[in-house]
């Protein structure tokens, strides 16, 4: 007679561990319903084992040690919900090592130690789960890995970072600064006290190397993601490219031209009708385009307690039902053998928005429109307001498509003109053009 | 040894055959390499042909009868593309007989005839599937089952019928009257030349069928649907509903209250900050509200020969895997045991927009409000334009949250009266109160 349900063990018991642990326990009877087996927590492993989390964890299960759930002979399932590099990692490679299934929520993890685990895991004929590294409880791991199994990739946008989408909403909402948002944001829990990966991308560039390794078979590629955060946008910029029909957004982009793909996080220019635009707040989207399907996008909460809970526990179903009827399903996540390479960023071709801080003299925007000539950008329109001798006034320039290395050399030149009073912004406009 | 690989043995090759065709043909290489095994194409049988249908069908693979396809020893999954209730459900019977899987895109077959299909497939232990049989390339039977596994389903709102959806923003966007951009949907193809089941609700409420039959464990309940069509829009209301912020969609609702889960098909008024506002044309989209997911929405291509061959293929490729490796899934229709029973449509409570076709005299107002107080019917806001005591003009009312048993007695008391020129027109109206 074969096993009749199984049993799972958590490692980590914060937000996330707390979410799934409500969900199993409330939850149990739907899930064994559809399921057609029980889901059984068995243990929590966390060094804090006496604060109230609000739900009534049953008798017994709560554990300060790790190996307790590790070497547990009964369970079936590791999920590990510690976050961060180390002991995350240790602890998932021994789950895998003592022959465990691995369900996690560890994107920064994946994205740069993923080879050694996916490696091990395979090797001992196991799964490692992610659904809920990327966008919360969006299923879009799923999504790409058996919903859409059928397509060629074209391309992936997303807004993947609920931190910096809830501040660019909010400045554009409330025409304000960058800095006094994210104070606001720290102070209403939507970031942290270091926000640094969220504001700066690197959140973002974690959850875009496990999509993009997925949607184009290449290896997890963190290092080779173009990074660029959201912390040097005014609400200037935002003004501008309100009255030019855009929203500003933080994406993770990659695409498919020409054999190479693209990896790169940097705040995007959005035209208004464009449906991921008009994604606000913490909210996550993903707009997948694949070449038989067309055009798709999934929506909802990326991060917490029960929404990324969701994901662990279909994970955790998933999984089960490989460790009931067998049939270990792949990764998705491969070593090698992909038909793309990856695209230098300095090659990437894009539309761009310069916001020049330059002073009004005579023949300043000529020099600077030769200097773009020089680089083969050509100037879709300009937008200049105010004027002023002594100090600089904004000029707004939005390109036809230019390439990245092209427009890196045009702006050194132009920034280093003595008419130029400040760095100029550059950012990524997309759109038709 | 076990087998190395899945054919597959299409039956009906019109659009949807054809895109799966292609997909099949031109994608094997990277769904074998996604899946980790072929999926071979065998046959394929239609009435006609000889019809080019603009792929390369490689040599012998064509026959006119479907039975060389279900009785083929070597067909492991049979793919049902015939559309309509006789023969599919003969073909699809037949296959399962055979020891067959089979995958679907019939949504008015499963909807209506799909216990009998069901029980069959359950009985012989083989899969029957139907990501294709609802929004097209959206895989959103799949979020249902298994992405969103963990939750109790607070509501679906759907935008499931791309001709219904492609004409009312047509109707919104050029301010036109419902034949006129009917005709014009028609010669785009967009429309068939017997439109009834798209415009009256039809098409929808088979698919909400297996939506609710799926996210409530409740049984196929196609004639249990409430359908009420876009035929009745005029260019009027939807003006009305822009001054008062608001699209006007044909909504798929199923929503659990109190134990019980209403299953309605109608135009619904949905305030213009909802996402499902913002979706345009031929697209579908279909909001999901889990309780520990909350709010998601997916987005996509609801027809056509290449978004709904994915949808085909996805459905392929797992079936392969269940083939391969055992353990054959739930359709996740079930006859029986459901925790819900179906809502009374009289039951129903929504906010409601009136329109009224009164004569303009002195008191008309005041009657009409009166009935509608003595059905616990509160008036939220009124909108008079015109004056006119010999024809009539258009008095709009909207209200607070009401009964619809009560609604349909006000309104059939207000329609007796003499002042009443025509019936009065009735919409649902969501969004906060």
């Amino acid at each position: 007679m074969g096993k009749q349900g199984v049993n799972v063990g958590i490692i980590g018991f914060g937000t996330v561990g707390t979410g799934t642990a409500r969900i199993l326990l409330e939850n149990a009877g739907v899930i064994a319903k559809r399921a057609g087996f029980p889901v059984v927590l068995k243990k929590i492993a966390d060094r804090d084992i006496t604060r109230d989390r609000g739900i009534p964890v049953p008798e017994g299960i709560l554990t300060a040690h790790a190996d307790d759930v590790l070497n547990d002979p009964d369970i079936d399932i590791v999920v590990e919900l510690v976050g961060g590099i180390h002991p995350a990692k240790d602890f998932i490679l021994q789950a895998i090592a003592n022959g465990k299934h691995v369900v996690t929520a560890n994107k920064a993890l994946l994205a740069t130690e993923g080879a050694d685990i996916f490696a091990a895991a395979d090797q001992k004929g196991v799964e490692v789960c992610f659904e809920a590294a990327v966008a919360g409880g969006i299923p879009i791991i799923k999504v790409l890995r058996e919903g859409l199994i059928a397509n060629n990739m074209v391309s992936i946008f997303g807004i993947i970072n609920g931190t910096s989408n809830y501040i660019l909403t909010k400045m554009t909402a409330e025409k304000a600064e960058f800095a006094d948002v994210l104070k606001e944001a720290q102070a209403l829990g939507y970031a942290e006290a270091d926000p640094t990966f969220d504001i700066e991308g690197i959140d973002t560039a974690h959850k875009l190397t496990i999509l993009a390794s997925l949607a184009y078979g290449i290896p997890l590629s963190f290092d080779a993601v173009y990074k660029e955060g959201i912390t040097k946008i005014t609400s200037e910029d935002i003004a501008f490219a309100t009255e030019l029909g855009y929203k500003i957004k933080l994406l993770a982009i990659t695409r498919a031209v020409d054999g190479q793909v693209e990896l790169r996080v940097h705040p995007t220019m959005v035209p208004n009708d464009y449906l991921i635009s008009k994604i606000d707040g913490v909210f996550n989207a993903i707009y997948v385009e694949g070449d038989a399907v067309g055009a798709t996008l999934y929506y909802g909460r990326g991060a917490g307690d029960m929404p990324t809970g969701s994901a662990v526990v279909a994970d955790i179903v998933d999984t089960a039902r490989t460790i009931l009827h067998g049939g270990k399903r792949s990764s998705g996540i491969s070593g090698s053998g992909s038909a793309y390479t990856i695209r230098q960023m300095g090659d990437v071709e894009s539309m761009y928005y310069f916001r020049f801080s330059a002073l009004d003299q005579p023949g300043t925007l000529s020099k600077i429109s030769g200097i773009l000539g020089k680089y083969n950008i050509s100037i879709a329109s300009v937008i200049q307001k105010g004027r002023s001798a002594s100090s600089s006034v904004p000029l707004v320039v939005l390109t036809h498509t230019a390439k990245e290395k092209d427009v890196a050399n045009a702006i050194a030149e132009i920034d280093a003109m003595p008419v130029v009073a400040d760095k100029t912004l550059v950012l990524r406009v997309e759109g038709k053009e």
